[in-house]
């Protein structure tokens, strides 16, 4: 692209850093910018900055917070023995929003891939063995996403945290509240028909 | 959504004001920046800021520019009497990247559009006016896209420069060069045939 401002072309370019923002809707974005207030550019300028450098990660559990240790955590009504291992911030939201759980997280911050480059060593994986190894923690439940990198992760945590008094768990796969069972994919419906549940069970859930 | 950081929460809000990026994007995008080095928010930051505050537009075709006069208008080899009106600045990319024209343009910043509250009086028209009454231009080339607000445009500006000595015409619409006439919508194929050329000229084309 030929820009006729060395000025508009920078913010393209650092626009289109951006994963998923290809060069054009950089181009749209930052043309948006420039038709509306001057002001509005700035409030998205100062949001981003404040963010970046004055964002902290929670000291036990990693998630995103203001303060040192996040409101969860510090919350007295959660229950502090029932430690959620998840792989990001969002994993964090998606399972508040449910209003289901009552315990506290650990953020792993991403999944064991070596073809990512990512190890062991670039996760919360040591902070979370250490929360464990303290006694603090009496079930762990593992809520990674099915692949096999979450598995991988899943497996390594497990073999870390092996013999300490820790019960494990992971969260239940299956078919969806109200999803038709035809349309389920043969792995989901497979793990759903042999994790099944006693019926009783199934009752006090609704 | 149930952020744990306010700083967070607002990176998000102001990033889903952006057009086609919704808040599960936003949070994405951000996520994705506390990822990086924070260097990488900083250089997007400034970027967008001196844009913001500091391009400014042609004072002769309303062109995005670092100058007052942009490079096209202050080129003495571009044909100055051809004036090109595009609605923004990526349809002046598009026909640059042509190579194939070498008059100048005029940017309206838009199209009238009464639905959307875009008057003449929002779009550079006046000023265009000012250029054909000048004397300054032989031929005015429409090349606003052909929706009813393009040709309301047009129109507009016809009726506007009408008995001043001014050529008008209008960029051809037909099959994409090496278009399959059996993909085409009928509007397109009816005008291609409407508007057809003699054969020696397309020759002289190739
Ligand atoms: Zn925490
Ligand atoms: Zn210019």
């Amino acid at each position: 692209m030929d820009f006729s401002s060395k000025l508009l072309e920078n913010a393209v370019e650092e626009m289109s850093q951006l994963p998923g923002i290809g060069k054009r809707t950089a181009l749209r974005l930052v043309l948006h910018l420039l038709k509306q207030p001057e002001n509005q550019t700035e409030k998205l300028v100062s949001a981003l900055h404040n963010m970046r450098s004055d964002v902290k990660f929670c000291k036990k559990c990693f998630n995103i917070s203001d303060t040192d240790i996040c409101e969860i955590c510090a919350n007295p009504k959660r229950e502090e023995n029932v430690v959620c291992v998840v792989e990001d911030i969002r994993d964090v939201m998606a399972i508040e929003a449910t209003s289901q759980y009552k315990g506290l997280y650990h953020v792993l911050g991403g999944k064991i891939s070596p073809i990512d480059g990512i190890g062991p060593g670039d996760l919360q994986i040591h902070s979370l063995v250490e929360r464990v190894k303290s006694g603090e923690v009496k079930e762990l439940i593992f809520a990674l996403s099915s692949t096999m990198e979450g598995d991988t992760t899943n497996f390594y945590i497990y073999k870390q945290i092996e013999g300490f008094a820790v019960e494990t768990s992971t969260i239940a796969r299956g078919i969806a509240v109200g999803g038709e069972l035809e349309y389920a994919d043969e792995v989901t419906l497979g793990r759903s028909i042999v994790n099944r549940i006693p019926f009783e069970k199934s009752l006090k859930n609704s």
